[in-house]
């Protein structure tokens, strides 16, 4: 293959194509990128770790068709480090990839394109579109409570479903639970439930932020696949079962706060500085038209603070993970937020109002 | 004690002064910060380490004069967090220190000032102005090179010394050397060498950036003192003998390189992407006004640039570990280097040229 491409365009698509790319591999052609020349012209890059792999396309000026595998990162490094505005010439031939621009010259040791691991998508039955700003939506609101707990696989990603006429996206950990509902889009009626991946999520979201217009979304019961622009994201999905979560979400929460999202998430904050670093846990008094946020430490003292919110049920006295409640304080946009509270040990619900496409639930603490 | 601070003021201050405190402590009082609100007004902070002490006087209202201590970190976290413009009273009695602003409250324990260590300056003998600017200078240029290894911990500072009517500054750690020479200021006739700790350079260089004018600077041939505004750093010496380190500055290299630092760092840069993480190895071969950079890696493959550059004696290769030379080249502020080279054993010496305040010796590597 022989190949000349604008450094800029190289630069950006290794970008997104090496970051698919484990750090540590066992099998060495993991490591690597597999490139494409195109005969039409243009050059297709190609990534994968075995359960997730990316192929995007760009502009080239192709001299000879053919395709080749080089190390992903050392690629990468490589054009980051070349001089901006310079064209780049790839010529591959004998177990070797040479690599020009300007005064610079590269070979690198390339591995036969033959042992290039592609995902097998099989039927992907299920199609539909979304918004670019709908997909960044359901993953910026729910990423935050998916499960790093491996033992708990079945957590590990966002839980996609459709329920009569509406999409649903969740994630938990068991401490905390964030779900996205949506229209459904046409054709994604009778689609099976699905878990994506936390690795997929994080590289999607990654490329959405240079997507306009809408995205391509094509599934099976095991596979994913995501058409953005130039670039295809294809996914294996989580082949698990996602608690029924529906039954965690409280609908007999009769103690309503409403509070300003803002002050309350610097409130906790600032009274979390004492909470020490294993439980995090912070104490909210509710009392009329006031919440009192405090937290003792045997070692760092006590702090308190009251914050201002429309309150007028029983007073009572709750426990919360700092961090899990500033998570979800901070996804919530407008200038107040519905805290739905029971008991000290029941499940909380917190969300905009009841138009929001966001509820969160979240577990209370002993304190 | 009791005292009132503008947030802005505690938090400027507490920047510095939790810095010198370090994160593991097995002496509580180290990890605390020493508050001593003056009758006359204003409010003393001060930190140490045992080798390293900081103390800086701000602006406060002061109701009742008195001294207490508290977590340095913690009450930088609690300055960090509290509202921007709000006053913050400090109030120390019976053990603890309550801290107030707007609707916050925080309670942290204190210990004793009596425990408080400070460090006995003793006399101070010597005593001279640096401009801020000769003082940044002097450490920006040398305190890559000095040394991490703490078994030669005489090479773990910056040597200072007076030849005649010139001050010197020198670090090294046996690979490379940097040495900046400055006129002897007045008053620094006489002083004793010595060699400043990393740490107190580090800190010194972080305060350099908020002073204009000129630093106080006091020694023995054990402390140094600076004053810079409203700080004042005191540190131990490093009790040592740094070597006799003008024995490798090359005085008879007679193969004179004149080079572009810029490119000729970049086009480093760049040949390195392939060197192997241990060595950073990268070949320099010498030719009329041409040099070549390459690398060859076993696993990574070969990497070569030329850069143009003024050469006319005989032609020969020669190594160096790239993150030296880059370290070196990232100091020269002109767009010309001198590259004074002997033979592909021996130490080479770079500067900007012969008017220059900053030296650099670089050893060569076998490639």
């Amino acid at each position: 293959m022989k190949a000349t491409i604008e450094r800029a365009t190289l630069l950006k698509s290794l970008g997104h194509v090496q970051s698919v790319v484990e750090r540590r591999n066992t099998i060495p052609i993991l490591s690597n990128v597999l490139i494409e020349a195109l005969p039409e012209g243009g050059i297709r890059l190609m990534a994968t770790d075995l359960d997730l792999q990316i192929l995007e396309t760009i502009d080239a000026k192709v001299e000879t068709a053919g395709t080749t595998t080089v190390s992903a990162h050392t690629l990468f490094e490589i054009a980051r480090k070349l001089q901006e505005g310079s064209e780049v010439s790839l010529n591959a031939a004998d177990g070797k990839m040479a690599i020009k621009a300007s005064r610079s010259n590269f070979n690198l040791p390339t591995l036969p394109r033959d042992d290039f691991p592609i995902i097998a998508e099989g039927e992907l039955p299920t199609k539909f579109e979304l918004p670019a700003a709908t997909l960044r939506q359901i993953i910026d609101k729910t990423r935050f409570a998916i499960s790093t707990e491996e033992t708990r696989y079945y957590l590990n990603g966002i839980f996609l479903h459709v329920v009569d006429d509406v999409m649903k996206a969740a994630a938990t950990d068991g401490h905390r639970l964030a779900r996205v509902t949506v229209a459904r889009p046409d054709g994604a009626e009778g689609m099976p439930d699905i878990i994506i991946p936390r690795k997929c999520i994080g590289e999607l979201r990654k490329l959405l932020d240079e997507v306009e217009g809408s995205v391509e979304i094509s599934l099976s019961a095991t596979k994913i696949r995501f058409v953005l622009g130039h670039a295809v994201l294809v996914s294996k999905l989580i082949d698990g079962t996602f608690p029924d979560y529906s039954r965690v979400i409280p609908t007999g929460n009769d103690k309503i706060l409403k509070i300003d999202p803002k002050s309350f998430m610097q409130g906790v904050d600032r009274v979390a500085t004492i909470a020490s670093e294993k439980t995090r846990a912070v104490k909210m008094a509710l009392d009329r038209d006031k919440i009192t946020l405090s937290v003792t430490s045997p070692e760092n003292g006590t702090a308190a603070e009251e914050v201002p919110g429309e309150y007028s049920a029983t007073g009572f006295e709750i426990g919360f993970n700092a961090k899990y409640l500033m998570d979800i304080l901070a996804q919530i946009e407008g200038d107040s937020v519905e805290v739905h509270l029971a008991d000290a040990a029941a499940p909380t619900l917190l969300r905009e109002n009841d138009k929001a496409a966001a509820l969160y639930v979240l577990m209370p603490m002993r304190v």
